[in-house]
């Protein structure tokens, strides 16, 4: 009796480690093929250069949902389908003006700046007035109604150098973008300039989501380059008679139909249980979008065509998903959730790709530390790759809906330095992409979806 | 006598406590000061753009020698001094040529190529031969002398893609440029060209040291470009009537008096024992040798800058030292190891950055298991800024000569996906380098010499 029950210890632990020998081996296939033979460059490459920044609602992000599609079903994917969204259609209209008027230095000087995605505009008379300089939302708040009303408010704290992830010095900094146009028009301000979120000091302005407040007056609001900003806040110091114009074309046009793009590869074993990854289709309308988020979607993509390639027949059905609209209401990601509750589908996890196409540094993963132990089990495989950053939290604004439903939420981190550079502006454009690294990040994806799915979570 | 064992005990489990937790906060405040303040990414703006590619014996060599004495001096250090050191003197000349002639396709077409570095010239009437193209030395060998007398040989073996370390990627591939005039010339080949070290497929050639074998008769090399090398290859597939004519206008002049620059903080406590960090001055002649190596250079200096500003007083005296000639050469790396050894000074680590100015990953260390071991407890400390990969292994050519006098050798680990795309080639210029990359690395840098110093090997 002892004696069988070491026999079947010793062929449970051989067992196991020919079934770790075997994923690791698996894991090198997945970077072979896709540092060899990797698709994830010409994928962007026509995303990018063939069709341009797609923003929601626009022509060009329903060419990328064509060509998203087509390409997911030249790949024989097992499914390929489009899920309905209305989405918000913001449009910018003809290129906005921002001007400092009576500097001390300059006289009249135009400076670099963006609109905000969804704010209203000024029309074609603009609007002139004095500005107010402020680090934060305490400070407008201490200055009230009696200093703001009829002002432009210049939100002007940078993001925090010192942090070592940009994100954390983009979240510390970012709700100037979003909140402060609400903020300062409670207290009568007419208009809102906002330092943009980069850490480079250059000349380019950085747009981005501003959410309006219920039953707040809407006002026009912009971003201005970083060294416009220190141009504006240097001059306000020499005079407070400085005025500046502000003068934007955009508008909110009725939602618009578009749609959610997914391509899945049915699981063999467990069918009714799924794992996605995917990126989002959306993009500003400045540059081309390839760092935020072309990348994440061609990666998505490729996972997919990975396992094809290597024959690998995934146990749970793994989907590819261009969520659309992350980046001015997020509809995508909150329909894909509403339908796959609805359809009573099992998420066991889902990864987001949104922090651009960078060379590969781990995972964040939100999740109970039982799953954590599991994945931190891979992490001697992962290690190889130099995937060694595998923490605790993230995830991603499109998959984020999923999490009521118990889904395991991933985000690839890929390396941030260098993302603010470009993030939603002129600068995120095909040619920052490097393809090794774009294509890594596509392996490293591959590589967590495979284990995921092999060994469960 | 128990309970006062017992008090010894704790005091001392309190004071490394109390030790490595001021260690941290240290660290933290050099991650601050460099990304607050880092003066890396202005200092290789000068050598880069203001004095440019630095060839040994060039008068840019001479120009950077003396600013970054100028800049050592202008931060005060404790001593700034020059190591005189004798260089190899090559000289491209001017612009070589590289043409295909009686190819299929285009008759005579002109291709991308750059003469390799301490090649000799063909002078004004170039070398016009057949071409012979192989993978390998072992399949060069195999034709032998009645195959490859009077012809061309074109090494096209590219570097592995599927490597997840661009160097050893490199390292696999290199023989053929650094090695395979000698080994053609052998068999009475009378030219070279070599496909471009690089994983990108450009139309950028990339240079490099060419080492002759003595006794061997020298002929001219070039390096081509990869999609030169593409066409080069696939016309030869077409016709074996097609011709190549290379010519190259370099050549060796005598040696030249050059130098190693040094600035040093005095140890307090340990003054005779040393640590060393550096990079190398001089450059290959195209582009402006901002990533090979003016990164390392200006890191090197910044390190000993930030311990300046946070007033930090090492035990050890700590040395930046700009080596010359790594390139064609090593003189600089041979001198100053050689002199060290006159002069009966200890050297306890020697850490190089020559990887580039990209993002710190972490660091290879050569040394015993014990020294590994004591490195491995800060692990901690520098997996909060990303430093998680410390690895055995690793060095660089200019602080491998101290490796005899048991000195631990560490190479600086930046990320290697992009480095291949511009090194050695006219692309390796300073719009490459991003500033917060930069100054992580230099940051990186200054807190395992910080470490170092603290606490020994």
């Amino acid at each position: 009796m002892k004696k069988n029950c070491l026999i079947t210890i010793a062929t449970l632990l051989l067992f196991h480690a020919l079934q770790a020998q075997s994923q690791k081996d698996e894991v090198r296939k997945i970077f072979d093929e896709a540092l060899a033979n990797g698709q994830s460059y010409a994928m962007l490459e026509y995303l990018s250069l063939g069709i341009g920044n797609r923003l929601s609602g626009s022509p060009q992000a329903a060419a990328a949902v064509e060509y998203t599609r087509e390409r997911m079903e030249a790949l024989r994917f097992d499914s390929v389908y489009l899920q309905e969204v209305m989405v918000p259609h913001w449009i910018r209209g003809h290129k906005e003006v921002g001007r400092m008027v009576n500097s001390v230095t300059y006289g009249s000087k135009e400076l670099s700046v963006t609109a905000l995605g969804n704010a209203v505009g000024t029309g074609p008379d603009g609007v002139l007035a004095e500005v107010v300089e402020v680090q934060n939302f305490n400070q407008l708040d201490s200055l009230g109604k009696e200093k703001l009303e009829g002002k432009i408010v210049f939100y002007n704290r940078p993001m925090d150098p010192k942090h070592i992830s940009a994100f954390q010095a983009y979240g510390g900094a970012v709700n100037q973008r979003v909140g402060g146009a609400s903020r300062a028009a409670k207290y009568g301000a007419v208009g809102v300039v906002a330092r943009s979120m980069t850490l480079a000091l250059d000349d380019i302005p950085h747009t981005g989501t501003l959410v309006y407040e219920e039953d707040i007056p809407k006002i026009p609001a912009v971003a201005i380059s970083t060294i416009g900003a220190e141009i504006l806040s240097s001059e306000l110091k020499r005079s407070d008679k400085l005025k500046f114009y502000l003068e934007t074309h955009c508008e909110m046009l009725p939602d618009a139909l578009s749609y959610n793009v997914i391509g899945e590869i049915k699981g063999s074993e467990f069918p009714d249980e799924y794992i996605v990854v995917g990126g989002h289709l959306d993009s500003w309308d400045v540059g081309d979008g390839s760092h935020d988020d072309g990348a994440g979607c061609v990666q998505s993509i490729e996972v997919l065509r990975i396992f094809k390639a290597l024959g690998i027949h995934p146990k749970r059905t793994i989907r590819a998903v261009m969520f659309m609209n992350e980046e001015n209401g997020s509809r995508g990601g909150k329909e894909y959730a509403r339908a796959a509750r609805e359809n009573g589908e099992k998420h066991l996890a889902a990864l987001e790709s949104d922090a651009g196409g960078f060379t590969p540094r781990g995972f964040g993963v939100q999740c109970s530390n039982e799953v954590f132990s599991k994945i931190m089990e891979w992490a001697d495989i992962l290690n190889a790759y130099d995937l060694r950053k595998i923490v605790r939290g993230g995830g991603g604004a499109d998959i984020g809906p999923l999490k009521e439903q118990g889904t395991v939420l991933i985000g690839f981190l890929p390396d941030s330095q260098r993302y603010f550079d470009y993030h939603h502006s002129e600068a995120d454009t095909f040619d920052k992409v490097n393809r090794r690294e774009l294509e890594l990040g596509a392996a490293a994806m591959a590589s967590l979806i495979y284990l995921i799915d092999q060994n469960g979570l």
